[in-house]
């Protein structure tokens, strides 16, 4: 991406093993995020551009001498942050917050939407996945990359559990995702807030059981009704714009919780006498340690039971990828699948 | 108080009771608490002025005729925001956010620091003491109408525990009581960031295992250093003032949560990618249902476990009331206790 509106599919030098730790993967799917639009809209032109792309599932063709976990051949997921896997925080299932980790396309690592990356500390990084390069279950994989992560991880951070009340806020691929992981994690009641009816009827299908169209005043006053008068107990938050944020504390109870997972576009917001405070709202949420959750969350998709790749509503070759950003930026796709 | 530094003692018609809910009690102790210093410092003259003071002990007067929980000649407890008692938020141990409630000094009802109170929803909002009027205990009691809950609350927000490390931010009672409860329930290393070396010794006498005086970023590297190098993985923040929340989000662990009990006087405040988003940090806390935990702390207080009331280091009468706001303005008091 050399700037706003410009990404360029260029040749560029082949990634080699350069630390023992080290792991080189083809890519077999990549996708474009919708934390992708972000700087699609917005990065200041520069001449020598940025590599893009942090969701990928590929296969290991090279690994440096101190990898064993996995090995060339395997089928492999990369969550989107990469992590060392022995710090206190990658021990404590918190990898976004690695001591020594960090994320793709950025200080010298490549990213995702490319034909091969090098991938650090690939033991602590990499997931291996048990199927073969072609099979039918790697859109849903590759959603383990980040989306369907993060979406857990909201519901996680929010504590989602067993006859739970939920609102999810954005009807992107990670607010359809959180209405999957509220299901999965036993909510009862999940309010799906969007306005996008291909993408709220997905969103059905993944479990939510209502669906507020209205924004602003009309949205909080259609989600109270919903929700027994006095507003949702749990509210994920899977947009970053402020406005989603000003939603979320129009929605939800008092003593609830609002857990972020979009990106937030803003530093500065309201959480004084007048937002957070008064009725002690919580405010949780971050990067999801998308590495922490695969294990969880695999299992399902394997087995049929989940199909988070449902998200993914066109396919584009490495070539047509601008043409994929353009189509997610205008909203005529939900998620772009990119097939190197 | 008609206007900042203004407070005036003046007699007012007496209170009466006004519905069959209500009750009538006579104050014995009141005190001046370190959030009256913000109107102190800010409040806009007015001719009328306002009630002030919002923590009591007193003694059942008279009561309406379906109160039967209290009766007159009981010692009681009154919180710092009045509560029905039966609707949802209540029965789930959230009475500050009452759907019929409201705080003292408000909307027609009067404060504690006066000589007798009209309290509405006597038997919501009252808990009886089993100690005489003239108990030495009175201190210590009239705490958990307001400090001693609100630093308890600020603990369980915190999700303190066996084992927890801590860092509390500010040295006024609600800080040194949160030292308290963090210790009653486990905390194994208590930081107290406080710069008042009397208030810190007690603070250290109520359990802090360490005090840090240097603010800023001198500050947080103090306390990084005494907590492993990458901060505390709980905070509780007991001022309210900006300084004090950026302290807490420059001292707090990736994954921690930072838990506000101090009276916002900010609206906006930094919450995105550099300040909580980046490293997932939960922002939890709010006013204190302090009616909740009165049952839960009042054991230790009446059998001498606890002494709480210590955060009392001046005494003046009624009439002396504007020299114990001067007094605790001036930070030549802790906090004044008053004896109409």
């Amino acid at each position: 991406m050399y700037g706003a509106g410009d990404v360029r599919v260029v040749d560029v030098p082949d990634p080699k093993i350069q630390l023992p730790t080290d792991a080189l993967v083809r890519v077999l799917r990549a996708c474009v995020c919708g934390s992708d639009l972000h700087p699609f809209r917005s990065l200041p032109a520069t001449p020598e551009g940025t590599p893009m792309g942090h969701e990928f599932v590929g296969v290991v063709e090279e690994v440096g001498a101190e990898v064993s976990a996995v090995a060339p051949g395997d089928v492999v997921i990369a969550p989107f942050a990469w992590s060392d896997g022995s710090c206190p925080f990658c021990r404590e299932g918190l990898q976004t917050s690695c001591l020594h980790g960090g994320f793709w396309a950025a200080g010298g690592i490549g990213g995702g939407q490319a034909e091969a990356v090098r991938v650090p500390f690939a033991e602590g990084t990499l997931v291996k996945a048990p199927v073969a390069e072609d099979s039918g279950l790697l859109p849903s994989l590759l959603t383990l990359s980040d989306v369907y992560g993060t979406g857990y991880h909201a519901a996680v951070k929010g504590g989602v559990a067993a006859g739970s009340t939920v609102t999810v806020i954005g009807d992107g691929a990670v607010g359809l995702l959180a209405v999957l992981a509220s299901r999965q994690l036993g909510a009862e009641r999940i309010v799906l807030m969007g306005r996008h009816k291909t993408r709220t009827d997905l969103g059905r299908e993944f479990g939510a059981t209502d669906v507020v169209a209205e924004r602003g005043e009309e949205g909080i006053a259609a989600v109270r009704e919903l929700t027994g008068g006095h507003g949702s107990p749990i509210v994920l938050e899977a947009v970053g714009h402020m406005p989603a944020y000003e939603q979320a504390f129009g929605v939800v109870r008092p003593g609830g919780v609002i857990s972020r997972v979009g990106v937030p576009q803003y530093e500065e917001a309201p959480i004084g006498f007048g937002s957070l405070f008064r009725h002690n709202i919580t405010l949780t949420g971050g990067p999801a340690p998308a590495r922490a959750y695969i294990d969880t969350l695999m299992p399902a998709v394997l087995d049929g039971t989940a199909d988070p790749g449902k998200v993914f509503d066109r396919t584009v070759s490495l070539e047509e990828t601008p043409a994929g950003y353009r189509a997610m930026d205008e909203r005529s796709a939900l998620k772009v699948l990119i097939r190197p």
